[in-house]
């Protein structure tokens, strides 16, 4: 994996560059859909990349380990294979997933130990297996094994997490640099700053992270119900300490006001359910602001469904039409609306890097938080 | 409505045929997707003009009259302008989906009176207001309002039921014919032969049907639960008495066996929820036999979903694939096997009308039947 940075906004840390992987090249900033099982939900992988006109999508570790396991993907010859997609992929480590779970799971310095979700069966995640997994899995740029801290978090469990995390990554690097990968294609792995919402620990992980000297580095433990601002001094006093010429990845966020505020501080990539799980119940982001197409409001609308809109069911479908398949729970309103929202992430990530490479990313920013907020 | 009948099979009825609508030309035999609420379920308009290759869709006018309701649709002009699909629609009368509500419904000479499977509220559907109503959807081709009987149903209650059609029939023509469409395009009236399983209520139907000389017949309450054997007799009957020059619909109708068999009656038109009802199961329609994606023996099978398949999920997807998605409970699923069942019906109704065409239509149906029901 290769990074060019190409630009460094002057009046922010907005940084316009290229990641480069044996399956294309990768524009930042970037969002990545999110294609939990193998699939962004509701959206076919020709309308991934033609309509939306995504570079890389994210798989889920945790859930294809489960579904389909890893005989199936191996035999398959990796997820780009299984699934048809020949651009760049990025697998999270599991780890996310597995303290999510409502069941039993056991952290110990040896790794997880946690219940499927799907038949109650006991398995254990530990920094080797989970990088064996995504070797298997294939993706161009993996995931440290980590523990993402919930929120709120005391000082000293905290600080303990980030520690084991720490040797967790130790752990991952030794086994990633001691194997190789399985289908041709190289891949790379990003360990992940963790410290909750504490300086001192944050700039101790970010320190400690970077030592590791890996093509690239992501932030976790962010977004899980801290305020913004909080999320956005975190990853600051981080991106601060964290190497320029490398890409940096703020895992799991966050709404289109977060990723512009976010690219300000020096984010080069993200990723989140967001725009497919709102559009699932029917919200829509515009760039005028945010829809509920299921608002009465929009019962006669004949209007395109989003006049700005840069993907062909902008303009194919209208609101009201839209609102009718919400209203009668037809599934076409799912789909519809998840390559609505999905198509703007990614024209409005395009925007910020035009305006980063043209100079004024923070005046277009500052008006672009606003609008993207308003209900409409 | 102009319908040009091309050639007659010489060693069956089967027919090759074109009709001319003001939305275009339907080439017949043909199957019509089922687009119940303004939708084909799960399927984008683009996909089932460009990858299914549909000439035609149905609505279903209950649905269509409980949401969005007849206020919507009129303000959007019409179906076609709603939905954007700028081919020709056929429109069924309603009166199928009333008699299978199970809420009260009762039977009059004056119409039918239901209660909404939505809220509970009572309605009334009566020849004259379901022609309304159809004029208010546009679609090119609209159903007169019958009553399908169920099966079994004894002589008394089919015979009565019969006349009663006919009478409505009337009533139907009396209001269709005094009324204009609203949209700018013309609509024509099917009628529909009834008489449940019963020979001489059958040719009776058929030819009072035919008396009313509309430019299309229909033949109603088949596939409602009796063997397929009675479905062709009475199919055969019917047709024999419908004059040639005009296309007969027969509704509901069914597997791939039963279409290319009643083609073989001298049927011109199908519609039927099974590919996509079933394909939201995992069943899949193919040239080589039936499979349900689900079973474990497609776990590793990587080959494309159907080598022998025309539209482009059968060679960008592989069964595994297909069935981890069913696995998943990933709506993608339902999409991908949507698109290649009703791909599939499209293509073997072409096929039909090449070999009717070609003339060696008998020897590929009855060839084709016997592949078409095996199961993989």
């Amino acid at each position: 994996m290769k990074f060019n940075l190409e630009k460094i906004d002057s009046s922010s840390q907005a940084r316009a560059g290229k990641i480069t992987t044996d399956h294309g090249e990768i524009k930042t900033p970037i969002f990545m859909p999110v294609g939990t099982s193998a699939s962004v939900k509701t959206v076919h992988q020709r309308e991934i990349e033609e309509d939306i006109k995504a570079q890389i999508i994210l798989g889920n570790t945790y859930h294809l380990y489960m579904r389909p396991k890893m005989d199936v993907l191996t035999q398959a010859g990796g997820l780009h294979r299984f699934m048809n997609w020949d651009k760049p992929i990025l697998t999270d480590s599991g780890g996310f997933q597995v303290y999510s779970l409502n069941g039993t799971r056991r952290i110990k310095e040896e790794g997880v130990k946690f219940q499927s979700h799907i038949d109650g069966s006991y398995h254990m995640f530990t920094p080797e297996n989970v990088m064996d997994t995504q070797r298997q899995i294939g993706a161009d740029i993996i995931m440290a094994f980590d523990e993402c801290t919930p929120y709120p978090c005391d000082y000293k469990y905290a600080s303990n997490s980030m520690h084991m995390t720490h040797r967790w990554l130790k752990r991952c690097c030794e086994r990633f640099d001691s194997t190789e990968p399985l289908y041709g294609h190289s891949q790379t792995l990003f360990p992940i700053v963790q410290g909750s919402t504490y300086k001192d620990l944050r700039i101790q992980s970010a320190e400690t992270i970077a030592s590791f000297e890996r093509e690239g580095n992501a932030i976790g433990g962010l977004s899980v119900g801290e305020p913004a601002e909080e999320m956005y001094e975190m990853c600051e006093l981080v991106c601060n300490v964290l190497p320029k010429n490398k890409p940096r990845y703020l895992m799991g966020v966050g709404t289109p006001a977060n990723i512009l505020e976010n690219i300000a501080l020096g984010v080069d990539m993200f990723d989140c359910v967001m725009p497919t799980r709102n559009a699932r119940n029917g919200m829509l982001f515009t760039s005028e602001g945010i829809i509920n197409i299921k608002n009465k409001k929009w019962e006669k609308d004949f209007s395109q469904l989003d006049k700005n809109g840069t993907s062909y069911v902008d303009s194919y479908y209208n609101k009201s039409y839209v609102r009718h398949l919400f209203q009668s729970k037809e599934i076409l309103g799912m789909q519809i609306a998840s390559i609505h929202n999905l198509a703007f992430y990614l024209w409005l990530i395009g925007e910020a890097r035009k305006h980063i490479l043209e100079g004024d990313f923070t005046s277009w920013k500052n008006n672009m938080v606003k609008k993207v907020a308003t209900r409409l």
